[in-house]
């Protein structure tokens, strides 16, 4: 079943989205909004499943789905968790600042509790007062749980993975050394983030959903041309039952809590870093890697951060190259100058 | 105005409390839960105000309020922030450690991103797998804001402080070491926390609060006994509205975020740290801050943390003794073991 929240108030609409992501109804007699829909999401699943099925066949009336016209699928959300399961990422920034990646990120999951008060819809533009944040996007998977219970174990997490999503986990890269210096995690330089227009369950996955991963490319463009296609199931340290397990060892999680799997990122084929794919490579999720990898190699980062104008876009398709939870599309704009 | 949530469904139902915490009535006809009523906060002052008035009169039919069935206010919330605006508390912490305080501690507030999901209630026990986690409570005062824009100023982030309450930051200390080496915040060592039962409108403080400061002792007790009894009108490096311009600086923030203001922590008359209430000082509002006062003067940590069955409470009281936010109080349990 794939879902999505139409822009209505502040938690927007709740409808159901055909596979092909081209038609919609609304999930009237199911619940409101998508929160709604989780905090009672067992109870539901029937008449979930029997619209679904409906609007597939066409025996419900629905009409034209833009994504365009979509909210984040949680507007809001009571949790947001990004984690770093790529371990590749955080090395290469590691490396090319020339400090040491600790013993433990390879451990157990780095997680850092993110702002959820208020998302950016999946197409809106990202506006900042100023350029000279360092603007950079972020590609990765994330997943929406239901009730997770305080010290669950990660068998048991597998069932708390309610939705799987596409994120964009925009970050302010030159306001970070500032707050790394505090120790008190990332604010300022992680403002609002975004995620794709369509949540799926993981039945629509089919092989490249395990259980644990979603293995397929996460496919970034910046201004129409290729930034990033590295396998999100590949060089994972930790898999998404983990992550949640993590999250919930000292705290219960509430139904609708995100949880993100980190910026995707590849080995190459030695084993090293990735490299970009103007090289030949798969390319990287966010700039700041690509940045790192030229740092190593150059001496020096030579790809800028995001200027006003840009376009950037995450996607996912599947085996036959259909877009599997719309795409996630922004224009860096200027705050107050639209 | 006083407000409350009673402990109904997952958003609790709002309830309007008499001054003096005796009485209350459901705020039917204003909104249902407290994050209804902030997502319409303006459009609804009339219709709170009369049914607060009419509280106040007994000219409405009322019931027994008992603090005891009160959610948190937000039992779940779309934003929690705790900032630090008592540089003597991180100060004290880092000498203690012996690690140097970064001077950006004095020139901006530290803010970190917390979880908000799903809050213990303001009677409900804390229960942890184990008491080696150093469970610790930290008393602070909380403010919950409207709708607040991005890039906002000091002067008009005065008029988006909505509602004011007492905070427990839950905090699992020895679980903290690991979270700082890797730089991302602290998760898992800061459990659900805990807000009083009662959130108050600035006009209900009176002279104590002066738009940007409430200038009242914030009471915390263990096991019955004076633990704290700083001002939290005093040695704030940044006041309330500075914290919610600096969380606003490159994002919104929703209708009902929680800002906090920190652990409240008062210097010496030498303009020292604190000393304990039973060496004569006004106490700390955490143990890991006594802890760290006796390092410095003993050499050595003599508080333990919190043990189970050990009960905490933060308070705070007006000029006439009456308790202005009813009591958090928590016994600390082990997980599992009700």
């Amino acid at each position: 079943m794939k879902l999505a929240s139409l822009k209505v108030g502040r938690d927007g609409r709740l409808v159901v989205v055909s596979r092909d992501l081209t038609r919609a109804v609304e999930a009237v007699g199911v619940a409101p909004t998508l929160q709604a829909a989780l905090d009672d999401w067992t109870h539901a699943a029937p008449r979930r499943a029997d619209l679904a099925h409906q609007l597939e066949i066409n025996s419900v009336p629905s009409f034209r789905f833009h994504e365009h016209d979509c909210a984040s699928p949680l507007p809001r959300a009571y949790q947001w968790i990004d984690s770093s399961a790529y371990p590749s990422h955080l090395e290469i920034g590691r490396k090319a600042r020339n400090i040491p990646t600790p013993a433990s990120f390879f451990d157990e999951p780095p997680a850092r509790q993110g702002g959820s008060d208020a998302f950016i819809g999946p197409r809106d533009p990202m506006r900042f007062a100023d350029e000279k944040y360092g603007i950079d996007f972020e590609a990765e998977i994330a997943i929406i749980t239901g009730d997770v219970p305080v010290g669950i174990g990660q068998v048991a997490a597998r069932d708390c993975i309610k939705l799987i999503l596409l994120a964009n986990d925009v970050s302010l890269r030159n306001l970070q050394p500032a707050e790394r210096e505090k120790g008190l995690g990332a604010f300022q330089s992680k403002p609002p983030c975004a995620f794709s227009p369509v949540v799926v369950t993981p039945d629509e996955l089919g092989a490249a959903w395990d259980g644990a991963k979603l293995s397929l490319p996460v496919l970034s463009t910046v201004n129409g041309r290729a930034f990033g296609r590295p396998d999100a199931g590949r060089d994972m340290a930790f898999d998404l039952p983990r992550l949640v397990a993590h999250a919930a060892r000292t705290r219960p999680l509430g139904a609708g809590t995100i949880i993100g799997a980190g910026v995707v990122s590849n080995r190459g084929e030695d084993g090293g870093f990735g490299r970009p794919v103007g090289e030949g490579g798969l390319g990287f999720s966010c700039i700041s890697e690509q940045r790192s990898a030229e740092m190593l190699r150059y001496g020096e980062p030579r790809t800028p951060f995001l200027k006003f104008g840009d376009v950037v876009r995450i996607e996912m398709k599947d085996a036959k190259g259909h877009s599997i939870f719309g795409a996630i599309e922004h224009r860096v704009e200027r705050l107050g100058g639209e």
